[in-house]
């Protein structure tokens, strides 16, 4: 191709795209430098998952020699990192109200002091959460082997860390924390439910746990479940924050993808069975199960063993 | 171990293993240098996400002054290194066919500036499905929220980029893209599906979307959905390119976990309720759910709160 | 703030922090020296995926005048370093016992020769898997596609290398190895699980299999099939090992979100149907499915197109 020719065409092309950058700023933000990174936003996790359980990771030796240096050390790199991504989170919110006033650095420092100082008790939750794993899981031979090869451990960590910054309000972290630990795991926790002590979801893939949901003490899912809500579609926005998901009370348990919809209490000590839906409040000490579904056997084999029918396929 | 005999030990087992390898070129292929390589396709799909939405990576910084540079950049090293991996795919497909007339290399040069000069309307088509997930989510703040921390995005995104690899029909890198997004996501979208305008999966795990199947405009699913084909597995080669999966038309809502089978059309403005099963078409503008399961329930708790049963476990 | 005061701050955390570190080792284990490296093992997995699909992966460039040089190669790097890995499960687990007496790094080594003595033979297994997905997919056009592109080969592959560690007893691997294969792909296969050749699991997502779980040869999963067990949840820890899981027969194909459950038998030649339960033995040859469910139907449109209603949402 003509060498002119080639260069006005990728000119062309050039144009065309940098077109689309005008107007909706939403999917433009072209001055990025006021939003937060993925990536350091998950280079973060790592330094927190190496504080909440160290050695594991394998990234350094820890010794009871060393563990203090290895402690300050993260800790002083968090609070530097934290504090920068929180305030580009600040940053972003305030330009959205076209707001001058805040002195969104301070702001920032003040909440990864607080994170930092709620360290040692979420600490002590994900211990609860580690131990919950192995009275519940009949394959786990020891504390350490969940520790280390648990997705859930991951999850619920993510979930725990998450959770303090949705309570302090700092935009944007909150969510990209919640969706890389879904995207990991395929566990969807949204990071302003309130999960109590004790909590364990075994295998996992496909639990979705809703923005307004309220776990108790030692409750257990398995893979599947859904506390989810109902609400009208098309008026989205006007709902965000209205108790609109399920309570889970103390000691229940929830078997694999049973979905629960809608702001109703499942009463402490209740056992969901399988598949089950709940849509009302569920009194304590009950067990809810999907009458056995009808199932239709047909001998379908000739003495060829040739097949006669079949279901669905992909 | 006697050196000597460790020796021979090792060339025993290194003979054995290199004697698997004749035979079967499916899984043997020795000489790959005619294969795409996915690391490749992974980061070229990196540089597509970077210019679909500039500066979100958080990979370079983005600025108006600079924006222009910056996609001339990734524009130049994306037309070499895409032609080089679909170049590799058709010389695939050409020593299956025992072909040797095709000019792979043209092919491949052209393949590449028709899907780059699309680029300006993938990305419109990518701004209508983060507003719709913005209007269909009342979670969401902001549309940056959502194009920065949902896996879903990275899932359409791949999709339509793949979606445009099929119609022209390259080999194996279509079906690539497609499953690194299943990988990341739990989204498994088919590079054949045709998707329209203002689409949004809320949770998205589990969602499976076949290779026939039509989405219109404005519809909206929640996780597990499935649009899937009826087939007969023993002759799965026989049907592929049939047109076997549901067509949903414009307005349509599906719910967590529903199943739509074959060949069927979902009308305009339907809604499918959670879990249901479809089977046949759906007039336009009509609810299926599905029928409230019988549950039984049992109160099964002694005055001391012990267990009396329990349903399934893992 | 006062420099000093900030450093009595400082300090006043990390004792915080530090002292939750006493007590329960489980969840403290600072000299973690003992400890498997997940991310080396993920290193293991790739050379073991290396020599199982040679070239697949694009990092060497394979050829049959080379490749003889590239197994010889990986083999030695494998043996050292997964000796090394298996030295520190091993020893974790007589740290558990208090056992003095045992020479870990003698069993480690015999353990790793006895694996890449198997390597043959895995290799052949995976080729009849590989086969089993294009047989069973309408969708693949060759057996490369599938081997470079679906994540289920990933999750096959790692699974039976698990399962070869698992019969020799290995502590902690098997499942470190298990639980990456499902982060990364949604497919949940317990390292005990005994699988037949020709297996094949289309779209993957949400596939459970449980540790005593058997599937014969020629079985077919598609996406959610779970193999689960009923077992009572507070004496978990007593019922590890006893068989607990279904068997499923020859020839058999179960459809996507089927549970079967408990220590049944499904008979060579079945078909389970999607969504179907099966609590009981399963005849050979017969086809079990759910009842068509009762769906109702609303017509809710205005002649505006509003919504009169709606079910579930997120």
């Amino acid at each position: 191709m003509d060498e002119r020719k080639e260069k006005d065409r990728i000119e062309d092309i050039i144009e065309a795209i940098v077109a689309t950058y005008d107007g909706d700023s939403g999917t433009n933000f072209i001055d990025v430098t006021n939003l937060p990174v993925r990536e350091k936003i998950m280079m973060l996790l790592e330094d927190l998952l190496e504080l909440l359980f160290p050695g594991y990771t394998g990234k350094r030796v820890v010794r009871k020699e060393n563990i203090r240096y290895i402690v300050g050390d993260i800790l002083c790199k968090l609070r530097s990192d934290l504090t920068e991504q929180i305030c580009l989170a600040l940053r972003h919110e305030c330009r959205l109200k076209n707001c001058v006033t805040c002195d969104c650095a301070t702001m920032a420092a003040d909440i990864t002091e607080k994170l930092i100082a709620r360290l040692p008790q979420i600490r002590e939750l994900l211990k609860t959460d580690v131990q919950a794993a192995f009275n519940g899981d009949p394959a786990a031979k020891s504390l350490e082997e969940i520790v280390i090869s648990y997705p859930y451990i991951a999850a619920i960590t993510i979930h725990r860390i998450a959770h303090e910054l949705h309570l302090m309000e700092v935009p944007l972290i909150p969510r990209i924390m919640s969706e890389s630990a879904h995207a990991k795991t395929g566990i969807d926790i949204h990071p302003g439910a309130k999960i109590g002590r004790h909590f364990f979801i075994d295998h996992g893939t496909g639990v979705v746990v809703g923005e307004t949901a309220v776990i108790g003490d030692n409750v257990k899912f398995y893979q599947g479940v859904s506390l989810v809500a109902i609400s009208i579609p098309r008026d989205a926005q006007r709902i965000r924050g209205v108790k609109r998901h399920p309570t889970i009370e103390d000691d229940v348990t929830i078997y694999a993808e049973a979905t629960i919809l809608g702001n109703v209490t499942v009463g402490r000590g209740a056992v969901i069975g399988a598949n089950a839906w709940v849509r009302q409040d569920v009194p304590p000490g009950v067990t809810v199960t999907m009458a056995m579904p009808e199932v239709q056997v047909k001998h379908h084999r000739d003495k060829h063993g040739a097949h006669k029918e079949h279901k669905k396929d992909e």
